[in-house]
């Protein structure tokens, strides 16, 4: 071509930038930086190969001579010295998928596929502070990571030839209707990722119908909630307050709230579980929240907010306090956090209406039962519940699959807390991607699965032997055993 | 020597090419570049030691003065300081084995010695695309690595001091005789990985005497593939077309055509599956099929392949619809993706000439259960079925180990789609060196387990008992349970 | 703002010391090294990001005019070249835990928040040699990985909605009282890692109510321990001389001193265990401790100090011999070491006061099992141990969870030696910390399972179903076997 | 100390030879070269800092003014500058364990401790083809891996206050007195790593009074190796080949030679194993052996001298050649290579002295049962035969414990294989070394459980609970399976 003296790709590879664009064709290099703009298929399939070879790329849509015979001769800079060319240089360059999200870079919404994808943006492009919230669970992260792990060791048993052309996943949740069965799952503070924080979550609730579980820590207020989303659902987490009366008003509140429907009290909360990654980081002091007297503080254990943030929690609520809980509102009731056929029961005989089989995400006490486990157990145990109260779950859901195993367990619906603040992380339309990303991977799975409505849904779409060990049968220790008590007192009080 | 300068690795290691080629044997610095095509024992050798230190090699096959009275005194670069080795420099030069495959560069055919070395070269040389359709698989990958890793799990239970002299694994599959049974399972698009495609493929598996299941989404007709090897034996695999009459003008072509010798309906497949991998890569909109009314496109959901080309599929497929099946061919009907015994007793309950167990590879819906597993469950609850037709495995198959198992078990036959494809990269050579490197396993796992006809491959021959728990016992869960739709309808709609 | 020449980012990241701070804000260059010390936060926070982009941390407590309006104009050193940023320079500066600590530098020690984090930071701080020796385990770690990972497998059944306003975890050991139920297992030669060694253990055990057992290698002698912390509680760990009356001495100054309770007679180090990498250190021949006659040496078997401080021990020391420890102290005798239940029943058996189920952290003898098997088989075998004598449990306590469980299945108190030896890197303080944080986990792990003293502890708070596989049923392996001494002589003395 | 310019890391950092040798002492450059052999510890301990910070190490010994005033003032290079540091600086220099072995340098035989260390070391410094013979196995390694995993995951039952003081663990085997139960496996070609080959094994094991089993494929001949060993017992082992009379021969040159104590027949090899690492690496195609007309050669599949140099070995022996080995020979007759219940019962019934469970260390079929596996299938359903046979163990022997563990269930002695090649690294004395290392293990694990000599081991001493589910139950598979003959004709030969 011309008589250019060879160019290293050490040479090449500084120019990849679009101020400042070579790219190498067949060994060929050009200066492609003024071609940028005009090029038809828009600049930035080009400038995936700024500084690089485009061979491949390039040959797959073009014939050899095009750019030859579209850029000015001056810039051809040179054929590249192939002696020069290292591992490297023979790399692919990033892929279009999330995996090379740059630090504080969000790519673009449509790139993002999944629930791991929303938790891997959040990782690189949310604050410190709200990553490690959200994020972090109790000390070794066993519970969380066995949530779902759980739920990818059971396994369909899939039917085929039946027609599924249209597929049908709405219910209702507490009389209320729901697209499908999902809800998201009540979660502090998500304004630490978004400004909108629960309103964009409210919109895109109501535009997608389903119900939002609205956080006692949220960032907004359920009236402010309700003015951002005037056609939405929601049911209220309640922890209840130390000081009785505060609860009592905010249950007047959210009884007086047309839009909510339940009223979600937590007990699996009675002690803030100890994460580890959300102390190791200061908390912003200033931090406050509307509906609790929480103020976010640093002091000797560390700036865990889900710890700082609970202190007005109160751990004596008993059984009792749910006859006071009736009291000051006429909502359907339910627990959120039964982790046993024990508590499930004793909610059954307490007259609640539901309970939401849940470990806090694993937040709260390592090694406490996958919910999914906690299902299970429920069935080999008290299957009777199912007639008498709504059951739902959460903790480690992420795929349409793990939705469908629940629902075929027993579930009404399944909630999702991190992957939604995660998918707040781009607002409204965020929220609402995920929501279709989820319910899109349950249609598929009912399909597959050979359903077409959730009615058809049920415990022979699965087998659970993998896990079965896990399940407890009866709610003793199958082996002989002393009470702790008797073991004290052997005689050392002569010590 | 001579009083040269002494050499540092970094002066030595550049000459690495095979126009600049220096090697370094007893610490002397060679010139051998001009020496590299008399050498006796080929230029590859020596090249695999350039700008390096070849001193081992070099000993191994030469006496020490052989360089010195061969080259000219001025070949003679100098002294190798030896100050400057580190551990870059006495790393061993790359092995001849393909894990050192340059990107784009396809090691010679014959240096690929089993299954997995096809897929690690097309990983490194196929398009991206090539590779993001073949490879992928359902979401998180679960049922693809189980496809796996549940045959390794099986041990075999060898026997000793058995005449193994001759083996000879021929069987038959559908009345075809086959010289072993393996068969290419049907895969879409093999053009993709080389212009000859799956006729590359169909001559293959003639001149090695076995079986080609032809995609209903192959990238040549089946009169093409018939032609490209008149005397090869295939199966179809048929897409059922929302429009029927296209697809009973594709049964009568097929039937018209005599090395068409089977029908398989998919039936694992109402739905396409979400493989994320090929998502993330964008497809060529211009790609099409020519027995499919399919056009790859890009949608908001990404370009996966595997999705854009299956819209054409009839997700409304029955039972009942394999009556008309029938009716539009003479031939054997068999169907590809049972992943139950209750369907599997379905379809020997309709007449069917055998079934296929298949997952689809993992890349339909995730947590399907392992092919193998389901083998087993035939076993344990419908064993019946295998008086009355043909079952075949395929979805994990990567060595011959795997095809005596799932004999072993029960299996007529079994099939290989993805190393098919992966081998297909290097064309008809590549497909015929995978079948015999397929045959020449089985063989050798024939004998070593002491048998040397498929007759006396059955149960006893392996120990299942590290996956049994995987295996269902019956249509129902084990635990007690109400169906879902009781579960509804609790009082909620006073709400 | 001023028209300086651009700098990279490479200009600026050298510039990373209290002598030499630059900092980058919102892409312009600021040298903040004279208002380091001025700075009202503390000179820390800048520091953290010196060399670096503190546009973000900045953002969040200031406007972005502070700095301008602060600085002198001579400390911009111009605006940064966007260009030049890479991976590296986006990526976070270093957090705040101690996964980030450089070598031979402890982190403060408030930024410890968990046992794991003083075993890393005495694997980056501690001499070599020490840390050999106290990290170390016998052979391929197996024991050692599984005293931990049997807790991990063993969950929780939480209770709750029960009033755990105040909980109160104290309990008694051999009629001591001690603040809650851990104690602080014996390990030698603690000086290894402060100079402070056993006595600042001692200090800290006594200011928080716990006992400590004292190694018989401690690097201190049991008087100088109890003058250094005169209110404190200690059990004494034997082991047995060869030359029995140097152990009689031992027993007679144990027993005169009134704050040894007990003496612990250990029996799992019948022969030391191969500590592979304690082997693999030298050791300073001029170690020794006061109340054994043991010194370090090095030998063709490596440096092990685990193998050559125990020379003293009498491997013949038998049941019979117990009597004799009894005739020459009045205090009660346990046992440290019991991996069975069928020693655990000769020791209830042999009158002893208490047991610890021990496998000596690992160290002595691999694929020993994990002590928290060994509590399980207890209950499967001889339950009535637990009324006769008091059962202490200690390897792979990490947590305070770890705690209730082993308290759950029948422990009295568990024991950690290790992490206390980790701590004492930090002296008195450290420990304190450390028994304060592992408090303060065994009470949010008795509150979040709905308990709020010990009594309630119980099997019904666990399910072993995980390792339940792993405790042995009775004495006899369960397959039909000869003696291993009639297996031999068939008779091939013709030979 | 002088005001020389201070000097960087990167300055400091290239003296680091024996030649040119600067060490830093509290941030002070001295150049120590010549005071390296004055050095009273020796040059090593130097050296091991040179070009680094030998701070830590120095102050252990000296104190601070012991250079100043040793060391000329010329010596003193400068003060470190202190901004250079950087974290390759702070790394600690490479520990005295073989970890760091440099390729091609063999580290001193005394810091090599367990059999791991030899097959580490030979990775490194044996010929590449030695290597790749030596420690292939059987395409994906699944039979490797698991014949050590498996002894893993068998837990001791450690008995304690046992009188351990002397321990004896001498045996016999085939009425030949030895030291403790472990032979060398027989393993070809153990010149490939050492001139001496199997005469240093040869002299290793009667110095150390264990039995060599000589290999059919050995590299030097039985009447080699007994001049070499004149006192040692041999067993050889037979490939028999297909021309029988050369190995009537052998066995009538093996039955005149004093040392040749029994005849081991190889039956799990009938065909030779796909090692792929071994078929990778090119043969050197002079390689022969004596005993076997076997000669390396290159071809189609590769280079594995495992199979070409099988290529003699009869496939075709069945029971009935047993008698013919009989009849050739008055020695005992044992089988290598059973690997089920049902063999061993055949051999019981054909009158054979003893058997050799073995997979051939995994090198022939994957997923072949691992030998302790199949020991315990013995137990399980034939115990019989331990009272009429010996049965020894080996593939996947790596540490003392594991020899406890076979001999606790049955096993009369184990054999080591390949880690007596790597052992032959070093020689006779690297064999003796390795020997000495094994009883060592053995005699600490008999002492840690509690006993003395073999005839206390049994299976009492080991739980097998988490391998259990691994051992067959019957000869048949539990569930209901036609035979696979049934299965084929179903009708197609319509077609």
């Amino acid at each position: 071509m011309t008589d250019k003296k060879p160019l290293s790709t050490q040479q090449v590879v500084g120019h990849n930038t679009p101020e400042d664009c070579w790219i190498v064709v067949d060994n060929h290099v050009w200066d492609v930086t003024d071609f940028l703009e005009e090029h038809p298929g828009g600049s930035a399939i080009i400038l995936k190969y700024a500084g690089r070879d485009a061979t491949k790329a390039y040959s797959e849509v073009h014939t050899p001579s095009v750019l030859k015979s579209n850029l000015p001769s001056d810039k051809y800079m040179g054929v590249l010295d192939e002696s020069t060319i290292d591992d490297e240089w023979t790399k692919q360059p990033p892929s279009e998928n999330p995996q090379v999200v740059l630090e504080n870079e969000k790519p673009p919404l449509h790139t993002l596929i999944n629930s791991h994808d929303f938790e891997f943006v959040a990782s690189k492009t949310a604050s410190k502070k709200a990553w490690a919230f959200y994020h972090s669970a109790a000390t070794d992260l066993i519970t969380r990571d066995a949530n779902k792990s759980c739920f990818d060791r059971i396994w369909f048993r899939p039917r085929v030839l039946r027609n599924v052309r249209s597929v049908e996943p709405k219910t209702t949740m507490l009389g209320v209707d729901c697209s499908f069965p999902l809800f998201v799952s009540p979660s502090a503070m998500a304004k630490l990722i978004h400004p909108d924080g629960e309103c964009a979550i409210a919109r895109a609730c109501a535009s997608k119908g389903i119900m939002q579980g609205v956080s006692n820590n949220s960032s907004y207020t359920v009236d402010e909630l309700t003015s951002a989303a005037p056609s939405a659902s929601f049911f209220f987490q309640l922890y209840v307050n130390r000081d009785r009366e505060k609860s009592a008003a905010l249950l007047r509140q959210c009884s007086a709230n047309p839009n909510i429907k339940a009223i979600f009290v937590t007990v699996d909360a009675a002690w803030p579980g100890k994460r580890e990654a959300d102390e190791r980081v200061k908390a912003d002091e200033s931090l406050s929240v509307p509906m609790a007297p929480s103020t976010a503080s640093n002091d000797k254990k560390g700036g865990g907010l889900g710890r700082v943030m609970a202190g007005f929690i109160d751990p004596g609520l008993t059984w009792e306090d749910l006859a006071w809980v009736r009291k000051h509102t006429h909502l359907p009731v339910c627990l959120k956090g039964v982790m046993s056929a024990d508590d499930a029961m004793l909610a059954m005989q307490a007259g609640l209406d539901g309970i939401l089989l849940s470990n806090h995400g694993g937040r709260n006490l390592d090694t406490s039962p996958p919910s999914i486990i906690t299902l299970l157990e429920l069935h080999k145990r008290c299957p009777e519940v199912f007639d008498r109260m709504e059951v739902y779950v959460d903790s480690g859901i992420r795929r349409g699959t793990d939705i469908l195993k629940a629902v075929s367990l027993g579930a009404t619906a399944v909630g999702m807390g991190r992957s939604m603040l995660f998918a707040t992380n781009y607002g409204q339309e965020g929220v609402e991607h995920l929501i279709d990303i989820m319910r899109d991977e349950l249609e598929t799975a009912m399909r597959n699965t050979g359903i077409t409505t959730l009615d058809e849904a049920g415990p022979h779409l699965v087998h659970t032997g993998d896990v079965d060990h896990l399940v407890p049968d009866s709610a003793r220790h199958p082996y002989a055993f002393k009470t702790a008590k008797s073991r004290r007192n052997l005689g050392f009080s002569k010590l």
